[in-house]
């Protein structure tokens, strides 16, 4: 059943997306040639399935949030783009595709960056349905979550930290800024875009941290039990990078219990909810067996 | 008269910055230092006093909508931060002070940008005392004047055409878009939020186009006629870079006359307006005086 979900609404997303940022009739074409091929690189559009599962559970229907959920997947992508800068991490391959600056060369790489992240707003600014003083509140929730308090922050200091040693407390601040605020701020938007009551936004935003944490340690298990063809990198380049991962910080089995005990943390914050939240719960079932 | 406004105005907004982009009990530090470093490295707030003065044209008070206004300047000095990057223009400083690659470090300069433009829809999103619908339709008129389809876009053009031979029609393309279309969605941002009717925001609009072009035309000139220590950057070094300006499409003369036509044709859009546009007036006739 989630891989239908997925499947189903991935196509949505992947639909809006194309009319969102066009090939056809635009100018400068260079600039939305390259920030379409990052948009369609091979992302999984778990923040915008985020978002509409969020809003299904509450007894929402997702996909009258297209822009919004659009919106986060170009916030999550530009973030990509300039992370793969050879002044950040500098990597050539992404999801075994060559990255945007290995393409287009590293100045319209910035740009294409650029320009998804304004057109991110352009796009949520402009959805339809909703109430104009619930979009405000949750773009400006989003804004917060993908700038320098949230995602931003999060690169600052993994840019800053690489090659150094750094403390638990660190790493889990570094994550939850890096990963775990979009992703927040993808569930969030789906509970308050679909009317959610107070209690059922606050359910779902501790649901929306377990997951968030679930995500990031199963990311370091996968970075040394995966293989290179499903995560698209080589295994164990966290560890030859020095870098510190809830691993290498604790152990592997230390980790997966970790990881299950966020997970059940997770299920538990839905108790109250029906079957309308099923996919969230699968969601975050399906990261413990996540082989990308 | 000009000058008291612009002083008077400049200090609300560098008050306001200040307080938008804190630099106490922020985490990490360092980004928020990078993003303080490029907004109070001595810029003349041009598009926060256009926004103020516009509002003020129609009757209305400009500084009661300075997140908007700090909102412009934000996104202004992102594109200086981008657009300085070795990738981009490779410039050192800017206003006689370095920029802020060569201050903080490549990585951290591309993340100050994305700072600034994430924290300028925040706290644009923040405004207070507007109409949601309309702080919604002035917010995305803004979003788009910065995104691919403007700034964005005219930085991918001039980016693209380094050392290439471009034509009139493209080079008034790209000022329109690089430029132009900031100060418009600055001057009728103004209009809008202050209630102004049809008939004022279409020729604040027009005001707008004209002062955009006389601006651009003017800075041609001034690569030219200015002095390095007024300009900040070595006199000529537009014809030396093989750059398409007015002036070498054209002539000095010919620049010089277009200025003048601009000029007149911004004072004739505010023929219907009163006294209250006279800062208006001033803002655009001081463009042919300006030594930077």
């Amino acid at each position: 059943m989630l891989k239908q979900y997925c499947q189903e609404k991935g196509k949505i997303v992947d639909h809006a997306l194309a009319a969102f940022v066009p090939s056809e009739n635009v100018y400068p074409p260079k600039i939305f040639e390259a920030m379409r091929y990052s948009l369609f690189a091979g992302g999984k559009r778990l923040r915008p399935i985020l978002l509409m599962a969020a809003a299904d559970s509450i007894g929402g229907k997702g996909s009258d949030y297209l822009n919004v959920a659009c919106g986060l997947e170009m916030i999550h992508t530009y973030s990509l783009i300039h992370d793969d800068l050879p002044a950040m991490d500098d990597d050539d391959y992404r999801r075994g595709k060559l990255t945007s600056h290995k393409v287009f060369g590293e100045g319209m790489a910035i740009l294409a960056g650029d320009g998804l992240l304004t057109a991110a707003f352009t796009v949520m600014l402009a959805q339809p349905g909703v109430q104009a003083d619930v979009l405000i509140k949750v773009i400006g929730e989003i804004s917060n979550a993908a700038g320098a308090l949230g995602m931003i922050g999060g690169q600052v200091i993994d840019l800053s930290s690489e090659g150094e040693k750094i403390d638990i407390d660190t790493l889990s601040y570094m994550h939850q800024a890096k990963t775990g605020a979009l992703f927040q701020a993808a569930v969030r938007a789906g509970a308050q875009l679909a009317g959610g009551a107070e209690w059922q936004i606050a359910s779902l935003t501790e649901y929306a941290k377990q997951y968030g944490l679930a995500f990031q340690i199963t990311d370091d298990i996968l970075d040394v039990t995966g293989t290179q063809e499903k995560i698209g990198k080589p295994v164990g380049s966290d560890v030859k990078n020095h870098k510190a991962t809830y691993v290498t910080l604790y152990s592997l089995g230390k980790a997966q219990d970790m990881a299950n005990q966020a997970v059940t943390n997770a299920l538990q914050a839905l108790k109250q909810f029906g079957q309308e939240a099923d996919v969230l719960r699968e969601l975050v079932r399906a990261l413990l067996t996540r082989d990308n």
